[in-house]
Order: structure tokens, then C-alpha cells, then sequence
């Protein structure tokens, strides 16, 4: 199987290659389950989270670990917007994830019990990888609506052009 | 909003109380964003991790941060069964997950290049709260079918009477 190496901090990982279109193979990072990498790029993020910060935002599941770790080295607590609708959830936020491909787009869903926590507040939002943006505006959009101030996004890595804004560790190649 | 105290090594959450149906109120425990109390529940399990463990196995989402925590303490890595395919997947295994309730079950995917690191494996499945007992049931199997072995079945809390060979930390009562 052909890989791809990804060097962050002193941490090499050998990622195999995606191809979702014939001609185009994307490198396949992940973040779940590998601690080491996952320190190694919050690491490089970790500067980047504003000395006010109150919360960290992220959007279910990849960036997850990413996030706990950010949170961990800055002794914040993050809030993870989820992707589908869990029963014990009361009168909560939904924000649909704009996205460029065809089809039914993704929605974000965040309890009422946590846009209470971010009103007022300042916000750090965190994903793992950025291709078109989509869902980091549209965690952006939903600390908006719950009254909070984006003072930081940040990601572990950009692929393509819809990262502008967000700081990110390294790019990810098309090959 | 009335809560419910839950007092673990020390560390103390009132959580909210969900009504699942007219009578019957759970108190709701979110490992996702805690990281205080997420490291308190991992300190009281990673004991009962066996010494010759190679791996952790959990599902998404809820149990992800417990799974990190506790496979960092170890110096181990963790696996995440998926609740939905993923784009990148190749010969992934699909297992459902079978409930007590009506309606459509849910389905665990694990892609193919994780079930061959579980091959031979001494696994350790992780859940966060334990009710039917039917994600840790399908993750069992899904182990099973990689050709792993379960060395313990480890979760946060426990409710209802599912948790038959599941070492947890504490109960959460049905009010």
C-alpha cells in the first residue's frame, strides 16, 4: 500500500492515501487513536489559543482528540457539537453545515444547556482537517447565534483553499 | 433545573436528569468536553486494564475522551468503531449493534486497516455509560470477527442490568 510521510513536530506518521476520484489521492490523517501525533500537532496549536480564551468548540467526531488535547494544555473545557440529534437534548441549536458537493449537506446540533455556557464568552474553535471550511463556519455561525465571540479557529491541517482565516500546522497535498 | 450528584475519586458533577418517558428520569453524564472528571473515572479503571494489553477498543462518540485517557495512562492506542461509514473505508466490517428497543438499530463500521491490527490482539473494550449492554456486545463481536481477544470490559457507569461481565465505576440510578 503506497503512504504518504507527515512529519509534525519530530512525530512521522506513514498515512495511507485516499482516492475519491479517479486522479486525485488525498493523505489519510487520523486523529483518533493516536495519542502521539495528536500531542504532537496541539502542540504546534497550542500558542495559537489566545491568552482569554474561555472554551473550545469543536464539531463531532475526528477532532475530538485534537480538541481534549488543546483543552488539557491550556486547563479549559471544550464543547463538541454533535452531527446528529441525541434524545436528551432540549430546544438545541441546529446549523446546517454548508458544503460544495451535491446532496444532503450535514447539520451541527448543540444542546441549549451548552449555548448557555457560550454566551459572553470567548471561543477557540478546533477541527482536525479543513477542505472547504464548511464546518468550521459553521461552528462559527452556531457561537455566533449562541452569543459568543470566535477569538481563534484553528486546525490540524488545510487541504485545498477554504482555509483562509484558520491557522493550521501544516497542508495536506492533493497528489 | 433539578441534578443529580455524582461523586467520583473525588471529583464532583451535578448533572442534569433526562425523562426518557413520563416517570422514568436518568441523571446525564457527558464524558465529552469534562476532562477533570473524565480523568477521574480513567483513574479509577486503569487498574483493571491487564497488564499484557495491546490495545483499546471503543465506538463512537460519547466514550472517545475515557478511551484516550485511559490508553494514555497505559501508553497504549485506541481504535474507534464508527456509527457511520466513512468516504475512506475499504472492506470495512459492519456490525449491528442489537437494542431492546424498536426501530432500526445501529451499525458499527470498523475500516479494514484497523481489524488487522486487532488480529492476535489482547483487546480492552471501553464504553462510557453502560445500559442494554449491546454497544459493548457489538463491540465484542466486532473483535471477535478481527480475530482479537477480549482481555476486560471496562465502562464509566453502569444502569439498568446490561452490565454482566462489565467492570464499571458506579451505578447511575433510575429516579
Amino acid at each position: 500500500m503506497e503512504t504518504y510521510p507527515i512529519e509534525i513536530g519530530g512525530v512521522t506518521r506513514h498515512v495511507p492515501l485516499h482516492e475519491p476520484f479517479p486522479g486525485v489521492r488525498l493523505p489519510l490523517v487520523e486523529f483518533l487513536g493516536d495519542i502521539e501525533f495528536v500531542r504532537a500537532v496541539a502542540n504546534e496549536l497550542v500558542n495559537k489559543v489566545p491568552e482569554d480564551t474561555d472554551l473550545i468548540v469543536t464539531a463531532e467526531t475526528s477532532p475530538i482528540p485534537l480538541a481534549h488535547e488543546l483543552a488539557a494544555a491550556r486547563d479549559l473545557s471544550y464543547i463538541v457539537a454533535r452531527k446528529r440529534r441525541r434524545p436528551y437534548m432540549v430546544d438545541p441549536l441546529i446549523q446546517e453545515v454548508e458544503s460544495l458537493t451535491l446532496g444532503a449537506g450535514e447539520v451541527l446540533w448543540l444542546d441549549r444547556r451548552y449555548t448557555e455556557r457560550i454566551l459572553n464568552k470567548n471561543v477557540v474553535l478546533v477541527m482536525d482537517v479543513v477542505a472547504s471550511g464548511g464546518t468550521m463556519q459553521a461552528l462559527e455561525r452556531l457561537v455566533h447565534r449562541a452569543g459568543g465571540k470566535v477569538a481563534a479557529r484553528l486546525a490540524g491541517f488545510h487541504q485545498g483553499n477554504g482555509a483562509e482565516g484558520i491557522e493550521t500546522v501544516a497542508e495536506l497535498p492533493m497528489l
